[in-house]
């Protein structure tokens, strides 16, 4: 009997696929690296299935990878090994809201909008916001973050517990209800963000959060992208918490505005939102704007209303869909580095200048509170010459934030992009990752070439 | 050549003592927990030295076990099986303070009170606060937290880096500078609250906080714990942001007052405390106010003044102390659960029944914000009869918690206590633990039989 004989004697042959074009859609992601067609799709249920579908794959010995939407910047999800692509699609329920708790209990496939309507019935939001329509399973598998982590952190802040299967086919549990533990290792931890190299996710518990009961939104424009990092320095030193600050340069407000429709000032603009109570937010509102005029902000523009709030960061949103629809036949590089905020502004300095030495069409936005920002690169992915420039400015913007105490990926994740900066950023540090590897997947089967790349 | 005469090769005879006195202060923490001895103390004064150490405790197969100022509360640095103790006493500098980006690089030995003075001249501070004057290596080293953890997070939450050296010898670096990531695993997590059974941490880089602009605090003083608790939650529940909410029974203010030379009304009492603007305190105040009076508040007393706030935190600080005094020649055994929120009434409720039954005096502390709480138990530890009463309270209280979702360990951490626990809470996420134990520490010689016991 075959392996895929094998397979459908624990799955219904219906659920698994090894149909050209479904084998093709689990091929790529929305980055630029080069897709690899699985060699087989599977479907499953429940975690039971799950757990089967591994332990078979570990006697044949054939790679497991996990695949939420594809929704990954760095080629994390291509099977470049081949083997079984799990999609968890089909495991998409909510299972238990608890309200009292600021808990919600979900399957893997569960997408951050279906999440965002249902929670938002019990008055309750999930704060992680990285601009794509991902699954929560792939969110946590790389550690995902964006625009709200200056307030609510990321991922790994927000999984209160994970059910994962482990490449023994074993189910385990890493961690628990309560809001806090010093049991035992911290598992939730390592699981989040080890890129499906550990196991697959069948169960997420995740920490939610009350809808504030009021919030303000604006945009501040300014001169020169120093004095915008400047006023966010100087608005966290203040200790105005903020929930977003995020800036945009001025190329990116020209492709934002070409494709909202919107006609914001084309000039380097920080976008700011304030959850809270109204009087505390009031005053927040006139000592941020305080502030950010003495760092020479040339106008400061508060959406009062829903609409315009939802305007202004629908816009922030699309900021990466503008430059796709702005350039057709072209696709994204976007570089993710996260520094000490104190190293923020000569980085994106820096980063300027690599772009415009290259010649490539590029712009930098970025989650300035946390010291993350990006600079989407539009690349001909047919052209070797672009593919050649683009990694060209990576490498330097990587090298400045390496050697500045910072790190190759603030949120996107390792995958295929920044596998080699893993020794470089952690040294010493990635020979215990490679043995926590080898010792929870010692066949080596699970996303394999992906975060830390061992030899089984 | 023995093993003394080689240690003395790497590091001063002055700073290598086998003095009987200095090996019994060793022996102990705060606990109930039965002294063992150290053959030797040592007091290294840098990264090179621990890591000499370190290689030659291999070599010669003796264990290594890290002490920071003996506070500990379940005997998590009780040398059981005697070996070397690492003192980090004279490795205590605040290396550098990054205000800019709200880190500060701290070797180990630092005490809390230690960085908070340093940190008060930025205008910043350390919000773990685990009542004790702990070193900083061993709040990481249990994960500890404390009254602030509700707005704070957690000792995990607040490092950013780790220098550790393994059980090899080998120093890294288990994370960066920079406020996120997405790189490699996470090893921070990882480590903080690995109770020195993975390594010796040798440098720490921690998150600070700018000193909140206003703080108020108050008590709020109720008939019956249930309805203290259903308070709380409908303050959370309220999306008020409380920087610390604090659970005090009627013995424990009993106590207090005796002590402290308060006069609070003896009754089950929230302690509260909010940090933010002026004009956004006052909303929450009038709303939480609004809020407790409604689940049946006596009494809500706010203390406007430093004097009054200072007064009313040192009480509750005091609290575990003032059982001490009042109780002399006994000793406490704390229980230590974390539980759902929504399972904190009936657990309390639970646990008044079980010391009831024990007729041992007792009283009831807890962050109750985060759902964890403590019962202070009095025993005698020269009477068995006293310990066996406290160890079925302690049983009765952890199996209502493991029952529901919740953890053996809020914040004290596994030490010896909690060891029989982490088979029934962590199931075979265990066995992982156990793997990634025996993978860094392949020899067991680290603080050996303390939360993951392996037979090496």
């Amino acid at each position: 009997m075959g392996f895929l004989e094998a397979l459908k004697e624990i799955i219904p042959t219906e659920r698994v696929s090894t149909n050209e074009t479904i084998l093709q859609q689990h091929s790529s992601d929305e980055s630029y690296h080069t897709p690899h067609l699985p060699d087989v799709v599977l479907y499953p249920e429940n975690t039971e299935e799950v757990s089967q579908i591994v332990k078979l794959a570990g006697e044949w010995e054939v790679p497991v990878v996990s695949y939420g939407l594809g929704t990954s910047l760095e080629g994390s999800m291509i099977p470049h090994n081949g083997g079984i692509m799990i999609d968890f699609t089909l495991m998409n329920k909510i299972i238990e809201v608890r309200p009292e708790d600021f808990l919600v209990k979900i399957q893997p496939g569960v997408t951050r909008t279906q999440l965002e309507k249902e929670l938002r019935k019990y008055g309750l939001f999930f704060p992680v916001d990285p601009g794509a329509d991902a699954t929560l399973g792939g969110m946590a598998a790389t550690n995902a973050s964006g625009t709200t982590s200056v307030k609510y952190g990321i991922m790994r802040d927000n999984v209160r517990d994970l059910e994962v299967v482990l490449p023994n086919g074993n189910v385990i549990h890493t961690g628990n209800l309560a809001a806090k533990s010093s049991s035992g290792y911290h598992l939730n931890g390592l699981f989040v963000g080890s890129e499906g190299t550990l196991g697959c996710f069948t169960e997420l518990t995740l920490k939610v959060h009350g809808i504030p009961e009021h919030n303000m939104a604006g945009r501040a424009a300014f001169d020169t992208i120093d004095h915008a990092v400047e006023a966010v320095i100087n608005v966290l030193q203040a200790g105005i918490p903020v929930a977003r600050v995020e800036l945009v340069d001025e190329q990116s407000m020209r492709q934002i505005n070409a494709f909202s429709d919107t006609d914001y000032k084309e000039v380097p603009t920080l976008f700011f939102e304030f959850h809270g109570n109204e009087a505390g937010l009031e005053q927040d509102v006139v000592f941020t704007k305080e502030i950010i005029e003495d760092c020479n902000c040339r106008e400061f523009a508060f959406e009062s209303d829903t609409a315009g709030r939802n305007r202004l960061w629908e816009a922030r949103h699309n900021a990466a869909y503008a430059y796709l629809h702005g350039n057709p036949g072209k696709k994204q590089m976007v570089t993710d580095v996260c520094l000490p905020i104190s190293e923020l502004a000569g980085a994106i300095k820096d980063a300027r200048d690599a772009v415009d030495s290259s010649g490539l069409l590029g712009g930098i936005v970025g989650h300035v509170g946390d010291g993350n920002y990006h600079i989407l690169l539009m690349v001909d992915t047919e052209n070797p010459e672009d593919i050649k420039k683009a990694n060209v400015v990576n490498e330097r913007i990587v090298q400045y934030a390496l050697t500045r105490g910072g790190t190759c990926t603030g949120e996107h994740g390792v995958g295929i992009g920044k596998q080699k900066y893993q020794r470089q950023e952690h040294g010493g540090a990635l020979d215990v990752m490679q043995a926590i590897k080898a010792t929870i997947d010692p066949k080596g089967l699970f996303n394999p070439g992906k975060v830390v790349d061992i030899k089984s």
